[in-house]
């Protein structure tokens, strides 16, 4: 999902999560306010930080109703104060409240992810490193969330099990070692995939340079290790992609990149943030029914 | 979804989570592992926390292969300190490698919640105040984050917007006030529902009161007013009950606790956490082909 | 479903009843009719009573085919005659006959559920008492027939097993009594949630009472126990709502009625019915092929 | 469906019923009677008649839980007496109440429509016609009405607008005529399917006839007409099949077989009628926990 | 699916195909082209045939982004030559991009069957005999493909194991001849519905004759057989239609229907075939962004 | 789908192709054999090829009736002649024959296509270059179909468009230029994803080359200009990936493999094909009712 293609698949899961929060029916709602009552409404910051999600916002309130109107005050990528107003809704309130809670819980939960990847990126800067994203992502939201990561500056690792090999631990006990592993994948799969093998030792990083991976993961390695381990691949494999993961905090990201890998991949990008407090008022009545 | 329950939608929302990550095939494990390899794996705790979720991940497994076997070491609800055997599994190899991502995925939020939730209830101890959770849910995973409140020693809010009333401020202002709100909810509503009505000062209290709310919500208030709003609602009407909200931390909680509301309901249990880092190893091969 | 809310499930199940019914396609239709033919149609009544179902009819043929112009001559509520034209639809011949029955089926049945609701209702008039409906209701058709109900003038009760708590003998046995079944709930469900206790004996009515039951249901009781269970109640207990039921009869109901129940639901409402009679008659060609 | 062969949509149908009813979850059962607790239960008729949808009944609560045993003490088609054992289910007490409703609304519903059904053929008794339904079905029940009519002694008309041409009076309308009617449908429709013209006077009889009809349909005449219509049909064209319809009744339907007609269609076989009264039981706790 | 009916499955199929091919999201296009791009595109023949299946081609580029304009230069059954243009789409280059090999793989499978079904049809010429279809269709795809054989000019034999009776070799031994086989089904089916029977000798043609079958299917008989049989049938139940089945080529076919055969299936319509060579070409850049 | 790994989508699709055929029920299965009736049958080859599918039939029959047995006599890739029994099914008579027509439309198809395909692979026999498919597959078998192609001995192209990077004639007009498609994609996609790039002419090959691709397509090249593009990109970039591609015939496939190129892609391995004749036979009755 990268909100320039069709994307069939969103549609489908803000339906059911709207199914999951509206279930048999809004009874606040429907039994509160007139049903020909007309709002508009602001989608506002309550705290700093990187926006992230306004089209998927948009979306939520087109699929709840096709006539509400929805105009975005900022874009994604975009950092917004406190106060900041992000969107303007307008149209029936009972539409506009319904879908609400699933637009804010979206929007504050990408807006965190891009928020904490805008600051890894940031202390990244002026070096060539590509900051990239794990499978670590919240079930069924992994596309949203890869979104987000780029909307913060950063990159994309693979996006599931079916669009690269990536040779782990687990793997290289079930293969037999990382020759073995290697040398299956690449008869089985097609020309088009790469192979990355993770490594946790220099051995490892041997093996898997031997065996012929196009991409070689440091894992949790210490400076010194990683240092020699870069040092052997751009000598022995110039075109091998290197990538250091494991652990990886704010502190510790750009002494990583000094190190002279190609990529470094962090986890918590995704499986541990804080949503970005975002909130949404009425705050003009245009009309309305007397009943 | 309680894990006592028939719960259909659970195993359609885990289908989906696994065609999200598996795609088109777990071109890894299928190319790299021989098809007859049988493991044995451990799941294990790499920090200290409480456990959700284990029901959970033996479903996970199970939808991926019927004939794997799980074996749960821990209870959910229990402490577990790192380095805990939480869970085995034995069987193919394929596709205990397959089912990994999501079950842990699962695992690792589920427990962070229920980890934060503890500490919240920890700061209440002795004190008769519920602890309760919010609808700030990660969408699609709403009973399953309210079941880990649970499972942290916490209560659950309402489920979603059907069943039960909850007139915000929002609807105050599109329905023209609280009377009104309050008398055509109750006119339109089942007899089997509850209204609750959320006040931002003491004449929305007052006006709450007067309309015959059954429960009554202090939102944001500072000591003072919400001292003064606990006493009124308690001499005025003592069957209704009094809930607090509004930036609830754990410096707070035992504070607001103490001014005599019944409820308390914290946002960030849910919308804001860190993952407890559990982990899954190979560690016995069991057999496999020679291909 | 209220048919002032967002209401996704409705359009999915009125997509799998034409599928029900059409299959591989009408076959007649197709076959008989040039593909170009235009047609006016009128929906009348061949019987008099309520009507209830107009917009459902109308999501019918939108949603065969979004190009169709639907035009309602009644509103949901209104007593029709024999002969009263309720709507007009223009467009294909093809669609219209391809949504016809679908169309009428759904119209028949929630005007005969209205019809006879109204019938109770107006057998109360001048009481405060409350009819409402049961979970007797049609699988797949709930929110629809529940919905007729309160078009017929009653209200409705509970929606399903998610939204009250409702203790009936089988829980009883099953929690080894009245009691223990009402703590158990009272400390496991939200705060935002009631509980009903069936009863069939004063004993019972007792207990519950004791238990702390916010609604009481006098089960299949004769008058004179109906009589004293609402004196004790009403005296012990004022804020309790009591609640009648059990092959309660459009004879019975206002003397059941009179016993000082506030609310009296019957099963019969939606498990026996008569579906009003109801046509659809192409009545003015428009143009058409010549093929 | 008939029970007898391969149906994976009244699965899926089952799932979507049980998913209305019990939602978020069954919180009556869940929070009052312990979670390992086991039962005995027995399902009886509270009022006599024709039984159908016992296999049903078997499939709602193998649905909920594979591991309840089911036995049933009659078949499908058998007469019941008030009181009669018609099954008992044993195992998990949480599970049993969870399909409790849509299995009785489902039997009552079926056994209600054989019921009547069985009266109708009765009054046919020794007459060699056919007594068929309608299309007048509850949307998203048909093949189970349709196999409840089945149960009862009848037979069924075309399963929907796919497997049989039905030309109707709006068809003669759109197509210019019963001639250009048949001769169009003809040409199109595979050499396997029938056609059938709805008639409304001789004149429409003797064009269908000439035009060829497979089944002539005599819809709502008077006796004179009728015996008039079957003599003309039978002279002319032997192997063409009779079919008369039109407001049937109980007390009609011997004289209007008595005309010679081969199938008498009832649409209020299925679109009115009264749910035969059945009731589940929990007759023995058989253990259950202590929490 | 004759395209001039309701036809949700149809959409809901090319959602699924969308799904197949587009997955996580069309990476090239997204990657490589601004997002505002916009094109024309033409779609044009390879090869000279029969073409078929415009409309669902353009029902494609429809579902994938509902403002992209399509324009058809022919229709359906229409003869075109190499180098012809077919269609012409405008719009979202992105778009066109991301439904173009659906697009294509369904007219290009769809005009080789609507080709060769011709190529049959011409060898008849002159002849009454009808040209049918068989169920050996490709999975998931028989309306389309039954469409076009009609697109072709032929006919459809029925639509599935629901629309008519066919019995079988397997099934007369399952039945215990054809007789029974016959008789059981006659007292069973709707009186709507039709009975074939499949036979392989003259014993078993008498047999189907006696047994009253309305279609008698002569399979794999010579020549000499084959007359006999249609000389009886001919004979004694004029009114029977005779079909003739198996390993029918485009040399053998019009011999077959010299016999005198009313309806001549032909499995190879759909089992095996050369997709048509069908092409698109963006050929007018009309905008873009400069990203 | 590689028929050891998980596959959820395909036993959905097998679901809704069975839906397709048996739609409201098997009419002559369930009128003409009795219910109880069991049945051996065998699965014969009637005509040589390679066989590809026996675990798709085995699964379409598991999920008509779990209580089937399925015995293969033959492995997927294994050579079959005319007369071989393939696989043995005993149980229900009615499921087996409900199962048999999708069993073998699946079994056909892919083993005509697994048949072609080792045709290729034959003719490139002693030649390292590596036979794949492409994506003009059947809408909703492109799994099955590589499947098919991988168990002929050929390998597979990318799986769809979304994991891996293919810069067609198409994207370079809309971006402008291979230097450019191949720099935003590079810059754009995951580290683990590679480019592959359509060539026409040698100066595309040369800008390819220099943009970086990591795989280069020569489309439709004549002998000379193929020899001279191999010779230009084993010369400049040695470990860039060489695949052949346009109209390659079992005829032309040795002598463009004899160029030098690494890959050979063949559309018509899945687009054009024809089905291997394959039937099934009950052939001993087993008990049954005598109803």
């Amino acid at each position: 999902m990268m909100f320039n293609g069709y994307n069939e698949s969103l549609v489908d899961n803000i339906r059911a999560w709207l199914q999951e929060d509206v279930g048999s029916g809004d009874i606040t709602t429907m039994t509160t306010i007139p049903e020909g009552h007309e709002s508009k409404a602001i989608i506002h910051a309550k705290e700093a930080g990187i926006v992230a999600g306004i089209p998927v916002a948009e979306l939520v309130f087109d699929i709840v109703d096709q006539s509400l109107s929805f105009k975005a005050y900022v874009r994604d990528g975009q950092w917004v104060d406190k106060g900041d107003v992000l969107a303007e809704i307008e149209g029936s309130t009972h539409r506009i409240l319904t879908g609400e809670r699933l637009a804010l819980n979206l929007l504050q939960r990408l807006s965190g992810i891009a928020t904490k990847t805008r600051a890894f990126v940031d202390a990244l800067e002026g070096l060539p490193t590509r900051l990239v994203d794990t499978r670590k992502t919240t079930p069924g939201h992994r596309m949203l969330e890869k979104y987000a990561v780029r909307v913060g500056g950063g990159a994309n690792h693979r996006f599931g099990l079916y669009d690269a090999v990536m040779i782990k631990d687990n793997h290289i006990k079930g293969a037999g070692g990382i020759t073995q592993a290697v040398s299956r994948a690449r008869s089985n799969i097609p020309h088009t995939m790469k192979i990355e093998v993770e490594t946790e030792s220099l051995e490892q990083v041997q093996e898997a340079l031997t065996a012929g991976a196009d991409i070689i993961m440091l894992d949790n390695m210490d400076p010194g290790m990683m240092a020699e381990a870069v040092h052997r691949i751009k000598t022995d494999a110039p075109h091998v992609t290197i990538e250091a993961s494991g652990n990886v905090t704010l502190e510790t990201v750009r002494t990583i990149a000094a190190s002279g890998v190609d990529v470094i991949s962090v986890g918590r990008l995704t499986y541990s943030f804080n949503s970005l407090d975002i909130s949404l008022d009425l705050n003009a009545k245009k009309g309305g029914g007397t009943s």
